[in-house]
């Protein structure tokens, strides 16, 4: 009996937030083969130029490419908005981005057709996942708003919904969503989905969507696995390993063992 | 007569918050010509492992030396708290680093010999200022702290003190230093200066110390120099310059009409 050979996907970030992504695509598909690569010596990528961001990312696709790959996944945001065309232009395999799917959901979810988007500034700036809605539905109307304290906050486990300094920088950044009167909420970045309660509480009613979840269900509609034992697994940084094994169990779920330290 | 040239001195950071220290510099030697390098591509260092930092601290240092420079100064808390050996061993010119002379000023102005440090988490684990300051004073209490909200804080543009999520933010991370009962802190990144009304709100009584003060005084003793008109300051940075452009002012405290992108 031939048994075809599971497929490897490559999943890149700038640091830790993709492995929201990772979690997501592996409940979905727990035996296909992965390759994470977080470009941890060089995050965060969100408040760099879209120069710097498309630099970076064909450096950490051309990497992942050597990993034989047949599928590369763009899970961060800010990467995604900004160096797609570039990353299919170079790479001879198929390459998903994180905001399509994300704007995809959030545009069959609304009932208002009022949709609000956070992320990076960079991501904001690009103006992708307002051009996705828009091409998913003409007549969506979307606000988009950056909140660049929230990456900090998550990476320093501040994420409580009843600590006061996480719920003063949440209603800074999104009170203003509610005179806007959105029904639907992309959370444009993959740290985000660690403030899900925080976020809920402020802008209660208010429907979440959370990009990881959406590119998951992209993935393992092109992979129909099934199924199998658990693929392997492997994790590469481009800075140490230690703190990356330290944060890696908060953001995948599951601590990791092993690390690889690579230049890229 | 003989005109002797006007000295050159490169300064590097990992980003803007150099700038105070520029700054301080040429407020004691307005007539030095400057040489800044802004590693904007790779921000922030303080997160970072010793050996990255230390890699980056190079690759930027041997760009500076082929500006001619006379003296390399490390503007970066954590560069100069884990890279100097290694830029000593390499650099034909002197180096001096922010952590060395603000232990000292440090050391001279407590009372009851308690001081405390605030930095980032690389900073705070190099142990640098804590090792500098026992060597001053070999009877001082030392008790470190890293604060890594205060830089996005601070780059987000929420400094001022009566401002709630700013006072949450800072009661957490030094509030304990009051059990400790220091006399002296040790303001141990470029970035917190723009904090210290809401750190001295926090903290009555308590002496701050501005590293970028201490390191302007050592360097303006070094260069003797006579009034003359100011001299020629260049800025490069590995990023875009716009958003360069646009917060220089907040920590050089006048505008920068123009920064050059470089690649290290």
């Amino acid at each position: 009996m031939y048994i075809p050979p599971v497929p490897r996907i490559g999943i890149f970030d700038s640091g830790f937030g993709g492995l929201t992504v990772e979690r997501a695509i592996l409940s979905a598909l727990p035996s296909i083969d992965t390759v994470y690569l977080g470009d941890t010596a060089r995050l965060p990528y969100g408040t760099k130029s879209a120069a710097t961001v498309t630099q970076y990312a064909l450096k950490n696709a051309r990497l992942l490419a050597r990993h034989g790959i047949d599928l590369l996944v763009v899970a961060c945001n800010t990467a995604s908005a900004v160096a797609l065309p570039a990353l299919r232009a170079e790479l001879a395999v198929p390459v998903l981005g994180v905001v399509e799917p994300g704007a995809l959901v959030a545009a069959r979810a609304t009932r208002t057709g009022r949709i609000g988007i956070i992320g990076t500034e960079g991501t904001v700036a690009s103006g992708a996942y307002q051009e996705a809605i828009q091409r998913a539905r003409p007549d969506a109307q979307v606000v988009a708003r950056a909140c660049p304290l929230f990456v900090p906050l998550v990476e320093e486990g501040w994420v409580d919904e009843k600590d006061e300094v996480v719920r003063g920088v949440v209603r800074r950044y999104l009170s203003p969503f509610r005179g806007d009167g959105v029904d639907t909420l992309v959370l444009g970045c993959t740290h985000y989905p660690l403030l899900k309660a925080a976020i809920g509480a402020e802008l209660a009613g208010v429907k979440l969507v959370d990009s990881a979840e959406a590119i998951a269900q992209e993935v393992s509609a092109r992979f129909p696995l099934a199924p199998a034992p658990p693929g392997e697994n492997l994790f590469l940084v481009t800075d140490s390993p230690e703190k990356f094994l330290a944060v890696a169990r908060l953001f995948l779920g599951r601590s990791v063992e092993r690390a690889l330290h690579v230049d890229v």
